[in-house]
């Protein structure tokens, strides 16, 4: 294996325009395989099975995916593209239902037609082939701007804990929660980097691993349930994750684990740190209890990667998607407008 | 796959008396197979390859397995029979640094040798038998004694959470931690039992699952990082788990993740039970920063179980295979002669 994730981009419109590529994230760190994929129903497919993932990511797939819908609508009649755009955003909008991203960006996309009563169905979709690609230059500048605002948090040679996979590989660019980790290993930071492996899809030892080891970083791997242990040690001086969504009173929906690495964090007096976008804040949720939280097949838990089924018979699984973390577990949330720390009040409350 | 692991024994002495049989814990729960080991060697790397487990159960083989030792000591000289005997122990207890069982299980088997000085070769033989079958009925009986006791501090239809296997497998019968579990499902008290699968090498999800859900309980599985979830959720109203060592200060060594669930069932005002035989109690071991913590190897996390490798070259892995549980985080302690609960002033000061 000598793909160096850096060298290539997690998801693009092909040079065809004719297709969303990405990079298979389930066969990661195995093979580097690259899908082109056409259809919606493909397109929502490898949003279901995690082909790509991570929210950014996901909205910037969902905006290329809904701009290749509109190539396919095939009339002159204003209303019934609109109609038929409508349905198709919908439908890529059920792939998953976590992740705001992936409604924030379809919204985004539905404004452009919205806006464009009147104009050629060709015009609007110039307009729409700009807005996706917008989108997803949006995300790359956001997450470096992300990364900017957590290196004012963090020192060179600090140890940072990271859960799952908020990195390059979940968005554009950079990553959110891993932005400080790349913009300060360009200045020479030295991190040690631990990341759990986040069970049941190991998207930490998978992916995380793999691309800020490639990066050049210094890189230990970890179970979930070793945190406790690297944290009592003292090697963390810092937690950064990413998340899937922001309810309105800071609550924060992430990962599955992500609010027990908080509660640990808390315990041995470590900052816990939230990256996310603004887009990723949703003042329509009240809290984190108003969150849907996705569940997942158990088979993820007990025979996926595995040689065989690693579970008996007659065993039942729960296996949820994600997690709440509670605001007054979070440190700060860093998101590209700056470090946000008091939510006594909610996030209606911007610094 | 159909045996029930409450048809048969854990480990054993074999109807010849010259082999120790043990059920190989590593092809579980898809195969149940039976090993019979007879040199030194094999029983050595029985334990040490975690084929025989759990700290009760490694006490209960290296009592047999030093007895089997004492047949091959080819020597009617007491003198030489004794310091023949002592490097045969002191062989078996490299095998694992933990566990306190394994050493306080081969010094008993030591004092019989010690105390019967005059005796016959044979005769000593006889008397190492008798200890050796003596230990494995006494860890019978305390753990029975240990889930009466545990009895008392639940009741029907609570939810119970346990971490790793401390059960019918990591010692004769019953288990330390799921005594409980067994003796009250007996008495129709319908837990819910919910187990970590316990990575790396899922000893909740392959055995703890496997025993509980043969024995007819209702048991679910989760990952590591979903036992915060599960608190949250209201579902777990008693954490359990076994122990490798209890320090004097009533600082406990278990399984890697225990002090993680700890600090979570503090956070969310859960009791956390530890459960111990007496002889897991090491008062020469002062705190838990004096216990040595074993470190295993890399492949368990990257390699083992996977039908590939699922970390990228050059990722460092870290691999402790024990963590240490603070007393101020234990709510009580279950031995067999009782419920130890005030560690104000160590251990020394028993109840």
């Amino acid at each position: 294996m000598t793909t160096n994730i850096l060298d290539m981009e997690t998801l693009a419109l092909d040079e065809e325009e004719r297709a969303l590529v990405i990079i298979d994230q389930t066969k990661l760190p195995n093979r580097a395989e690259y899908l082109h994929l056409k259809t919606q129903g493909e397109i929502w497919m490898a949003i279901r099975e995690l082909q790509v993932r991570g929210a950014p990511a996901i909205g910037d797939a969902a905006a290329i995916g809904i701009y290749l819908a509109a190539l396919e609508i095939d009339t002159d009649d204003y209303a019934e593209f609109a109609h038929r755009f409508h349905t198709a955003a919908d439908y890529l909008n059920s792939s998953r239902p976590t992740a705001v991203n992936l409604s924030w960006a379809l919204n985004r996309m539905e404004t452009v037609v919205k806006n464009a009563e009147g104009k050629s169905i060709p015009e609007i979709r110039a307009l729409l082939r700009d807005e996706a690609l917008r989108i997803k230059q949006e995300d790359i500048d956001i997450c470096k701007k992300i990364g900017e605002h957590a290196l004012t948090l963090v020192k060179p040679g600090m140890g940072l804990l990271t859960h799952c996979n908020a990195g390059q590989l979940a968005t554009a660019k950079y990553g959110t929660a891993t932005a400080v980790m790349y913009l300060g290993h360009q200045k020479g930071y030295n991190f040690k980097i631990y990341t759990d492996e986040t069970r049941p899809l190991l998207q930490g030892a998978r992916l995380t691993a793999y691309e800020l080891s490639a990066a050049g970083m210094d890189v230990t791997l970890i179970c979930d349930n070793m945190a406790s242990t690297v944290m009592k040690n003292g090697w963390i001086d810092a937690v950064f994750v990413g998340c899937d969504r922001v309810a309105a009173n800071g609550d924060v929906a992430n990962k599955i684990g992500t609010s027990g690495v908080a509660i640990l964090a808390k315990h041995y007096g470590i900052p816990f740190y939230v990256c996310a976008p603004t887009s990723t804040i949703d003042m329509n949720t009240p809290t984190g209890a108003d969150i849907h939280i996705e569940q997942r097949p158990t088979a993820e838990v007990t025979d996926i990667w595995y040689k065989e089924r690693m579970t008996a018979d007659g065993v039942k699984v729960y296996n949820p998607a994600f997690d709440v973390t509670d605001h007054e577990l979070i440190t700060a949330i860093v998101t590209e407008e700056g470090v946000l720390t008091d939510f006594a009040h909610g996030l209606t409350h911007k610094q």
